[in-house]
């Protein structure tokens, strides 16, 4: 453990941010710098094997702050809504197998032809309502992730907190949460009191960050900025979420082109240092 | 005038939608489809003189239903603040000779190293406070038009309808008002009952339609769909702003490549059609 191992202690890195990294790489150098924690994506897992995936990281001592994701609820055709919750339940599992409390869930957006987010938006309820006993189960927690507007219709027809906490609040709160993502709702003067109310029920289930950069790429998915380099104030992100009574990780998950082309230890390194400049 | 003329009656073509025709060809094609009205671009207008794209429409017996755009309100330095309210006031005064009373407004994001929303949209309503009541005297409205959170950084902090009008709400409703576009506020649950809002005090402005369509373009700025090619119910929302007492034009303003590589009368034609079919 290094002398940063202190203010690294809330710190926990997203497996996307680094994705050039192996999962033995990532782990790896987590222990070098004293990162304790890492949130995990399905595939790369399960690519890896998740028994073998849960074992490395339990050696190395860090905690699997989330994995991610579950969700793509808002299909119509009964087939295909139905191999989405199979793969849900997966998910769960596999999220217990690798001693994580919290599966983030990318919600769906609009199915092709159809125009009506509120449809899809009830959609996405019904599907928890079939998950969220099987999470309850396996003590996994399904967490909201509200996504950015530009994302409505074709990966989350949530877009605000509010909706996020509002779908959330017909689950017991150990069953199902949300996502702040600094990325997705920054923008939006009513997500402060969004922050508020979710942790009053202690259902803030995770914080994720990513700062906001321009121009944005082309399918505007792997443009997210390095901490610092954007537009969003994210101490007081991290001080707002705090305040509203969230004591758990606080995750950093970029999808940066321009990061992944990088050395992988080298952007953990900075990617730590701007936790400890601009977040605590 | 076509057969087409009535259903057409509300229709306006904004200038950028076929920006590859010339401000003659324009006026020309929209004479013969049977469109009633354009929707002018400062830029376009001032390369071929103020007077004379006043007299062309006029002599076309076209009505100008908007003029884009005044705005970018948000600069911290005083200079370039007096600058950019010089400039809006000059923007108000093209207005007023081109005969619409509508100026339409992006009102400006973040200034470089600036993290603070709030303080951006502070200075859009005090810049408004110094230009409501030279556009009172031109006979011309000010329309604030709240633009997608995808571009709250870079070019406008008023994301939502329901911020629009709340700064609106400032002034009297003959000096500011919003545009309700729908490629901005789709996406928004809360929208419909800011329409509402907006039509009741007589602020909407104007009703500008483009769709919905993925994935985006890098910069986000020139994606904007053709009506019917995309994720929003146009004719829904046509009659929702209806619904709240607007009974202005209907003005069609899309920035897209590929619509822009295309024969600009076909694409008139083509738009026209769309206007029929998708939103009356």
């Amino acid at each position: 453990m290094t002398a940063l191992a202190k203010p690294l202690s809330r710190l926990s890195i997203n497996q996307m941010t680094v994705k050039q990294l192996t999962l033995p790489e990532l782990t790896e150098a987590c222990m070098r710098l004293g990162v304790p924690a890492v949130g995990l994506w399905r595939e790369p897992v399960q690519a890896y094997g998740v028994e073998a995936a849960a074992k490395l990281v339990r050696d190395a001592g860090l905690a699997v702050t989330s994995l991610c994701r579950g969700g793509f609820f808002t299909a119509t055709d009964p087939g295909e809504r139905a191999r989405a919750l199979d793969d849900n339940r997966a998910a769960i599992d596999e999220a217990a197998a690798l001693g994580t409390d919290t599966l983030v869930l990318v919600s769906g957006g609009l199915p092709p032809g159809s125009r009506d987010l509120p449809a899809a938006r009830e959609r996405i309820a019904d599907a928890l309502a079939d998950l969220a006993g099987h999470a309850g189960e396996r003590g996994v927690r399904l967490a909201i992730e509200p996504l950015h507007p530009m994302y409505a219709a074709d990966r989350c027809a949530v877009s605000t907190l509010d909706q996020a906490l509002g779908i959330a609040e017909r689950f017991p709160a150990e069953q199902v949460g949300v996502v702040v993502d600094t990325y997705h709702v920054w923008w939006d003067e009513r997500a402060p009191e969004a922050v508020a109310r979710a942790g009053a029920c202690g259902r803030i289930h995770a914080l994720q960050l990513a700062d906001w950069v321009t121009p944005l790429p082309a399918g505007v998915l792997n443009g997210r900025g390095q901490l610092g380099d954007g537009a969003i104030d994210l101490r007081a992100w991290r001080q707002r979420v705090d305040a509203a009574g969230y004591t758990g990780p606080v995750e950093v998950e970029l999808f940066n082109e321009s990061l992944w082309a990088r050395d992988g230890v080298e952007v953990l390194e900075e990617t730590a240092d701007r936790y400890v400049r601009q977040v605590l």
